[in-house]
Formats: C-alpha cells, structure tokens, sequence
C-alpha cells in the first residue's frame, strides 16, 4: 500500500502548500510569493536536496538538486508554485479582499486557501494548476529518496510566474543553463482526455496582439452626424472580420504558406480517440463546435492555427446610453500557430494584413509581441516510452499521443536553450476547472498518477 | 445702441448662471442645481414674473408667467439650466474634484465656471448649451418689460434634466398643460449652420438599445479552444455588420416601408445650402463622408435613417493579455428614425432582426426604449415666418430651412400635449463644442441673436 501511504504525505503537503496565497498577477501578494518559495525550499532542503533561493528574475525561483549517483540520469522536473487569483478583481486594489463575499461571487463553496474533499476531490486554488501536480511529483520523490528507491538524479525547478506569462525565465535558464543540466525534462501541467491518460507530442505557437483603431479627435454627436461619419467601433469590427474565410479558417495573406498539413497517421490517431460531442458542450458549456472541412476535434485545435479576439472595447458601456458615435475602438487577439510556422513572420503577415485593409479614413496602432513558436515532440523518447507503458498499466486505457492547442512557453526554451529530451505528462482532470471557481483533483486519478510518477521514476 | 444695453445684462446674467456647477448627470451636485433653480426663479420674480418652483418630477423645474394682456398671444419659451460636467470621470465618484487637473485633462484652457472672454468669444461650461441661449431669451424679455415693448405674453420654462434625458418631463407637462398653454412655443438649442442662420424644420426620432450575447457559462481558453468555439465577441460582431449594406443603408427587412423620400423641393433647399467637405473635415475631425446614392448632408443626417454603435464592450480589456474566448459580448445602438417611421413598429422589427440573425448556438437578451418619434415642424406659422424675416435682416444670408439630424423630446410632448405651434430656433456657432472643453458662444453671433430675439418679442 504504498500509494495510500504516499497520498497521505501528498496531502499534507498539499495542504500547506495550497494555503499560501501565492497569486502572481497581484503585486500585493509579493510576501506571500516570498513565503511560499521559502516553504518549498524548507521541504527540498528537508528531503536531502541540496537547493538555490534565486533571486533577479521576477518572483524568487526554487532549485533543489539530489544526486543519487553521477552515473545515473538526471531528470528535470518543472512546476510552478503561483496561481491565478480566486476572484475576478484582485488586479483592482481589492488584493487583500480575500473574503467570503469575494469568492462566493466567483463560484467558491470554500475558502478557496483551505484545502477541502468533496464528492471525491481535493478542491483549492492551486489544487492541479499547478501545486498539485509538482506536489505530486515532489512527494513521490521524497518517499523514493525514504525507500532508497529512486534510480534517476533529479532536480527540481518551481518557479512563480507561470500566470503572468514566465517573463524572465528564458533568461534564467540562459544564465543558468549548468545548474539545470540533466539528460531530460519532465513536467505534468495539464489534463488528461476524456478519462484516458495522456502524453503530449507538441503545443500551438503563441502570438498576443493589440490594436487600436481611431477615426477622429474626438466623439461625435449620433444624432447630427449618424449615419455620415466613419464609426471607430464598426470600422475596427469589420477589419477583424476580414481575418476570417466562415468560421475558423483565416484569411491573412499567405498565412497557410508554412502550415504543414496534419499527416495521414495524426489524422488516423485523433479519430482514434474517444470523443463525444455531449462530453464537449458539458466541458465548454458552448453548443457549437467549430472545424476547417469536417477536421476531428483534436486535429482542429492542436494542429490548425486559430486567431481569437480576446478583447473588444469602444464608445460608452456604463449605465444607460450616451449619444456618441466613438472616435476609437480597441482589441485584443490571440493568435495560435503550428508546425511550421515561425512567429516573427506571422507577425509581420499580420501586419501586411492590418495595413492593407485600414480604410484611409482610419489610423491604426499596433502592439505586437514576439510570440512563441510551435514545438513538436518525440513521443519515443526513452522517458517517454517508459510513462507510456506505466499510464497502460495504470489506468487500462490507451495512451492518448496528443496535441495541446494551448502553448507552454517554457517548452521551447527547455528545447533551445537545454537541449534534451521532455516528456509532457499532464495529470490533471479534464472537468479541473483550472483557473475558475472550485478548482479540483479527483482522488482517484492522484493515485493513479502518483502510481505512474513512482514507476517512472524508480 | 439697445443690442449693447442688452448685451452688458447678458453678459451679467451670464457670468452668474454659468458660476454654478448645475450638472445633472452627478447626484452629487444636487445642492448645486437646487441652488441654481432657486437663482433662476428670483431673477424671474425680480423682473415682474409669476413664478412656480416645482418639484416631484426629478431636479426642480421653474415656470414663469409674464402676462401683459390676456388678449395678446402667448409664447412659451423652453430651455434648460443644467450642463454636462467639465470633465469625464464626474460620474465615477469624483463628483467634488472640479479641480484645475481634471478640467484641464479634458482640455479647458481655464475654470469652466467661470465665464471668460477669448478670440470674441464667451468661453464657460453651458456658454451654449444651454444657459447661454436660454439667457438670451431671458435677458431680451427682461429688457422688453422694462421698455413695455413685449408684445406677447410669455411663460418660461426651464427645466434642470435635459442631460440625462428629460425622463419625467412629459408627465410633468401631461399634469400641467393648463400651466403651459400657449399659442407658440419657442426653443433655441442649437447651433446655426456655415455661419447661415436656421430655422429647424424637423427632427430624427431615436431608439437606444442594448444587446448582450452569450455563448457559454463560461470563458474557455483561448489556446485549448481556439479556433473550434463560438467567440461572444465576434459572434456580437457578424450580428451587428448584418444590420448594414454597404456604409450607411440599413439592411433590417421592411425597415424603410414607411420611410419617406425626401422630396424633390427637400432635395433642392438642401442643396442650395453652403456646404464644404473641408469644413465639415474640421468640424467632425474625420476624413470621410459617407450617404446613400450620394445624397447631400443634410439630406443624409436629416431624412435619412441611421444606426450608430455607441459601445461594445467584451472580454479582457485591461493591462496585458488573459488568453480566454469571451463568452459574453454586449453592445449599445443608436437608431435615428425618420417621417414617417414609427418607434414602436422599428423596435418590432429590430426584435426580429436580432431573433432571425442569432445563430442557434447564441442566446441574445435585448434592453430596448420605447423609442421617441421623429417629427416634422411648419417652417411657416406665424412667428416662424417673423422669425425668418428677422433671421434674414440680421445676418444678412440665406436662412436655412434645415432638418436637425438630432432628437429634441420634448418637441414631440410639446406638440402631442400642448398641440401648438413651434419655433426652432437655433442662436449657437457650429463650433461651439457643447458637451466638449472650452465650450463657447461667438459674441458677434450673441449680439445678432439679442437682435433677433429683441425683434421677434416686440
């Protein structure tokens, strides 16, 4: 019964360590921040680790390192130990709000900073995103070290600015590229699929943009001029609109030229996977699911580019009207993209894009960052292979070899900068509301995880 | 030299109405507008007027009644004292920082309750709008009583609600007709047009409406989803570029069945008005003109039928980036309907158009007004005609004839209740900036209007 016992010291740990209110977006929570990396390294430092506080890069960054043998392999294991405020307005000065009233409005049954089971689940803010899942692999590997059982070198790196976007931790692997050596990287920070187990084989690119559009100085009267002067808020809809050919393919110049189509085996894989439509409107609350010529719901996401507007914003939407035809309008897009696409010319094709189609009546300003490129990753690595033959072990179901639309930037630094072989082990539960209201961890996946990390990694 | 006389009391009467903050749209100035109607009624009784202060229908209105002879006509003169606040964020708690930072933010060059004289000009919150106009009618009245050289009996009535929309006044005019009767009734709150005098002989009607649409229960992300959901934004955005074809028509089934085209002699008065896009350009700060069949201005603004976006608001719209598909997108429009449209018949077929063109997969609620209906006035009563001769004399150019592309309520009360006869008449410059900094009235203009309001009265 090993599992149960280590489940026990899991939560425990998970206790503690979901009761910092380690919110990153916040500033007002930087000693929190503090605190809780000074915990994690407590618990390193309390397991043999030999550990670095390192500081200059943002929020404190945690190294633990235990070396069985120099012979042995060295395996990398990354988390993050922030987490998304548990209430909409944190960012507004309410930081130290953290009240009944707060997190009720969001959702919250309970506290979302204590630690509570029910019907099956371990539910906190942080509960899988992404305490509980660094949990999961640091008290595996604290009991491994107790039995004397682990057969790799590990360390360990928990950082606290995932949810703000890991601004500086390119440069921290770049100055610390000796201290982070090892032979491959091993993160679980995601979800499985629809009840199967799953590895990841690659993530979608990344690029945020923002535009604003402006017609004139100033706003103008809706009665005298309606109906004859350019209006900010429709020019700027009907330039987004032009992005698009239906519903989701998209219409930039030569946008498609580098997309490497999905091959005949990606194709035969997703359609293998079990999916039901019921399962996806239940998970998105949406009643529609979109797709370029009938593509699976896998291929759709993971391997497809997309640009969603996550912001829109012009004239007055307080209280009641005001008459005005607005002066300027602003938005906000995320643009995903996939193999092979390469994030600066992207960038510029969108520019093109926006140049091209501002009427001349219109200026437009555009913040654009530097985005993310796509990765693809092998499935086949040695580490890879042996969680493969674990998740079959443990859960009686076939591995899922999938896709994640999202993007995790740190991937590719790890690829670029470190080099090595990663294995993508998300641990979480599909319905885990990561971000939203009551976020949980069903119990009986945590035993089936830690039954995996515990094989892996002995 | 009477126009001088009278200019020297206006520009008294002036300083001390516009010194008060009678800004209506702040509940915080409430003592201030109570303080300003009292004011208004002394100035009243003090030059010989019967005077009722009156409340019960939201801020205080003032009535006062000068009867000469009972055999003489009657003229009520309607107007307004409260104003738009000097600077922007007056409804969002910051009612008592009339504070030279804020105003000058908004770009007041001085205290705009404090009445300066610059380029020729009188510069003051509510110079034009509208107690620079409504003092004009006061202050010549005053003077003709003086010189018992008023030749009609005059009420006025000037109410302190105009700014948020005059909501209770038609009850109030409803429980007091026999207060307010009259022959004819006389409004100036508006501007003259290309430095030609106006006399307005119509006005669009208006309908605000407020549209939310959703797509989920929940923002999904916008990696994990991108590309394969709804998006509440742009799905809000299709919904809304339907309403159009093309630039200015409106694309809403049967929506111009009962529009009437402008005639052949609308057509040709219209054209025969001084116009220049160069002007206009300055006026608008725009660079472009849009109409339907290349129609004139006035004809586009003034008979023509429009719907502007007055807001859109959906998703992230702060600092940075959240990587989420809104599921919820709401907007705010404008309709401005035209003789011989109704409001009640354009909500219905508003409603329709939302419910035929909302995909199955979103859910819309509307927020919809009663609507107020556009109106045609006879350019030719009696007193307009004495108007227009006066107009003609005193700025020695053409008087226009012009429809006001905007919404005046009450003149639709004042006609459906009272049933009388009304005279439009406009005394502003086009670039006076009401609603906007350094609002201001020309003084050679002010001086011709005391000329024409001197005549008109007499």
């Amino acid at each position: 019964m090993i599992i149960e016992e280590i489940y026990q010291s899991y939560l425990n740990f998970l206790k503690e360590f979901t009761a910092f209110k380690s919110i990153s977006t916040d500033p007002a929570f930087a000693t929190d921040i503090a605190n809780t990396a000074r915990w994690l390294q407590d618990q390193l430092a309390a397991n043999g680790f030999k550990t670095e506080f390192i500081t200059g890069y943002d929020n404190p960054l945690v190294v633990g390192s235990y070396i069985v043998d120099p012979k042995l392999k060295t395996i990398l294991i990354y988390g993050h130990y922030d987490v998304q405020p548990p209430y909409a307005k944190a960012s507004e000065g309410q930081a130290r709000m953290i009240e009944e009233d707060l997190w009720k409005a969001e959702g919250w049954e309970n506290d979302p900073f204590v630690l509570t089971e029910k019907n099956g689940r371990l539910v906190a803010r942080g509960a899988v995103d992404n305490k509980g899942q660094i949990a999961l692999h640091l008290t595996t590997v604290f009991e491994l070290i107790k039995q004397k059982k682990l057969n790799y070198n590990i360390k360990f790196l928990i950082e606290g600015n995932e949810e703000t976007g890991s601004p500086n931790l390119r440069h921290f692997i770049e100055d610390h590229a000796d201290l982070l050596s090892c032979d491959s990287v091993l993160i679980s920070d995601g979800e499985i699929a629809s009840g199967h187990p799953v590895i990841e084989v690659g993530f979608r690119g990344v690029i945020n943009t923002a535009i604003t559009l402006t017609t004139s100085d100033r706003d103008l009267h809706s009665g005298l001029y309606g109906g004859s002067v350019p209006n900010a808020a429709r020019e700027l809809m009907k330039l987004i609109e032009k992005l698009y050919q239906g519903t989701t393919t998209i219409a930039i110049d030569d946008f498609y030229d580098d997309v490497i189509a999905p091959t005949k085996e990606e194709l035969k894989n997703h359609a293998s996977f079990p999916f039901s439509i019921e399962h996806h409107h239940r998970v998105t609350g949406t009643k529609k699911l979109f797709s370029e010529n009938s593509l699976d719901f896998y291929t759709q996401t993971g391997l497809r580019p997309s640009i969603e507007i996550t912001g829109f914003e012009s004239g007055y939407n307080g209280v009641g009207f005001k008459n005005a035809v607005p002066h300027t309008a602003s938005a906000k897009l995320n643009i995903r993209i996939v193999p092979n696409q390469d994030p600066k010319k992207t960038v510029k094709q969108f520019e093109a894009f926006v140049k091209n189609n501002t009427p001349s009546y219109a200026t437009v300003t555009l913040q654009l960052g530097q985005g993310c490129k796509p990765i693809r990753i092998n499935p086949k690595s040695e580490l890879a292979t042996k969680a493969a033959k674990l998740l079959t072990q443990e859960f009686n179901k076939k591995v899922l070899y999938k896709y994640c639309a999202a993007t995790i930037p740190i991937v590719i630094d790890f690829k670029e900068i470190l080099g090595v072989s990663q294995v993508l082990l998300p641990f979480g539960n599909e319905d885990c509301n990561m971000h939203g209201a009551n976020e949980n961890f069903e119990i009986d996946l945590i035993k089936k995880d830690i039954g995996v990390a515990w094989g892996l990694l002995s």
